[in-house]
């Protein structure tokens, strides 16, 4: 398995993201692209006394920062290490990119260089999130604001197909369908037009969840407009920041609560690495010809380890045309209607 | 003050109720009407020794369930405890309703007994939130699924009046749009129409939030659409469910963390009471004639008293008159433009 990795997205770039491949290599012996400036990129390795033993480097001077508009990856930034690396998969020199830089520039990228999947309306960002239960897929997250019933009945089946491979569950994975109320007459028009196509999808559709019960992990895959399920997934993280910061703060508030807080220390090691994102490799980008993994902007050595790992997994898994199967499929059957 | 409660709303009713109103009378001063079946709360009280002075009791034999539909309100269950209490409301009978019956009911019957304030498009539902900072406001939560981009203009004018009267701020209430990125240009059609008009709102306007600096008090009036502002509701409370559920496991699962947890839990008390949001008394319902309140469904005596105290708070604001005033001001303006 080869992954090709942006070495220059996101906040740690490129010493932690060298750090985890290296780490990727040695753990799972699988090989790796590195794009981006290969100068810099030496230097780095050779500073920290990173082995890039198993690496490749294709070079690219080019980075994208935040600041810059997504659709600039296609034009004056398209020799950035992202576009590189998108380029290198779209013409099969590895089996999936796994990159921290800008969600906007990698939605673009995916879309219009690795290319959507015939027959997808939209490609999808899907987060794997941690849950009380197992860890589910949140479909979508922020890539399309705006959806028709459609796009996410395409989401519920790419995710649907994701999770079957990645966290198997007997019956299919759990797909539900985010609303304001577990009722099948709730919701807004999108979520009404919605749920009897989900319906008489096939799917293991468990009907309407509601975000309460998304974090104790009632469903495997969470169907939401790109809208709400960024909302969903930023209180998600905004919520647990501000209550371990709390808890930090009210732990060293007495000498009294500092002695039990050293005590507590382990269960809640353990605890914040069952909540922690960075196990999960963060984002997949669904809809789009071959695997492109998004990494935290603030992923470290670990997250980017964990992110090589899942993306050799989602490569190994066929999912990918597993859903160009199902959709065209899809397609036939539309016809022959 | 007079503060209509609704005894048989929610899932404590009706002793948690009668112990809130009579905890409220003796702190407050306030006086309460209790509607429901009279030989019940004469009866339950007595069983508690509880106190009814202060107290008069409207009867109303019929009692709405989660499972009646919210329009029954109007017919079948017109004379339910709920519906007496708002039309006692409607009649000048009392100052503000408090009840923790069903969302949809009393949003109908808010809407149809109370009544709309002219020029208001649709009446919003409005919790006061707790956040690390001050508590905040979440407008709308639920009562509008699909929204126009005048009705969250509406909604900030709304919000913002409340909180200025009931959290003053220098400069007032900072008024933040939802939405899935900070920068001026994000959102799905619904945000992209209404920052322009939050713009030109003359309310202090900070821009879009996004939720995950919500949690942390990034704004006092959160503006949204019902469908994400109930996403961003319940997954605050989802994950703060979840994490205190994990903690509480973390803390039992040796020795050497349970006597931990003892020495802590004082601060962990105090986080608790922090994010707690039975304090500020619920939601509050915005763009009807006179204040109700939404208690919450599972609320216990604490939470009844704090919502009467709340009712009272806002029936003396005079919030509901200035709203008013301000949807005259704003229909002549637009008429003579």
């Amino acid at each position: 398995m080869k992954i090709i990795v942006d070495a220059f997205g996101g906040d740690n770039a490129p010493l932690e993201i060298l750090k985890g491949a290296a780490m990727a290599v040695t753990a799972y012996g699988c090989e790796v692209i590195l794009t981006g400036d290969e100068q810099v990129i030496r230097q780095v390795a050779q500073e920290n006394a990173i082995s890039l033993n198993g690496m490749e480097i294709v070079h690219a001077s080019d980075v994208m920062t935040m600041e810059d508009h997504p659709k600039s990856i296609l034009r004056e930034h398209k020799d950035c290490s992202m576009a590189v690396a998108l380029r290198l998969l779209a013409e099969g020199k590895g089996d999936a990119v796994v990159s921290a830089g800008s969600t906007g520039a990698l939605l673009m990228g995916g879309t219009f260089i690795v290319k959507r999947i015939k027959g997808v309306s939209r490609p999808a960002l899907a987060p794997i999130m941690p849950s009380d239960d197992a860890p589910f897929m949140l479909i979508d997250c922020g890539a399309n604001a705006d959806c028709r019933p459609e796009m996410l009945v395409q989401f519920a089946h790419m995710g649907s197909i994701y999770m079957s491979h990645m966290f198997p569950r007997e019956g299919g994975p759990r797909v539900g369908l985010l609303n304001v109320g577990t009722e099948d007459t709730k919701g807004g028009e999108l979520q009404l037009a919605t749920f009897p196509l989900l319906k008489e999808s096939g799917l293991n559709f468990i009907g309407n969840v509601e975000a309460r019960d998304v974090p104790a992990g009632v469903a495997d895959v969470v169907v939401a407009d790109g809208f709400s399920g960024n909302v969903l997934l930023k209180t998600m993280e905004g919520t647990v920041d501000m209550l371990m910061k709390n808890l930090k703060g009210a732990f060293m508030s007495s000498l009294r609560n500092k002695i039990g807080a050293m005590l507590v220390m382990p269960g809640l090691r353990s605890l914040k690495k069952k909540l922690s994102t960075s196990e999960y490799g963060g984002a997949v980008l669904l809809g789009v010809n071959a695997p492109v993994i998004k990494a935290h902007g603030n992923s470290k050595a670990e997250g980017f380890c964990s992110a090589i790992r899942v993306a050799s997994e989602f490569a190994a898994s066929g999912a990918v045309a597993q859903i160009e199967e199902f959709m065209g499929k899809k397609k036939s059957e539309d016809a022959a209607q």
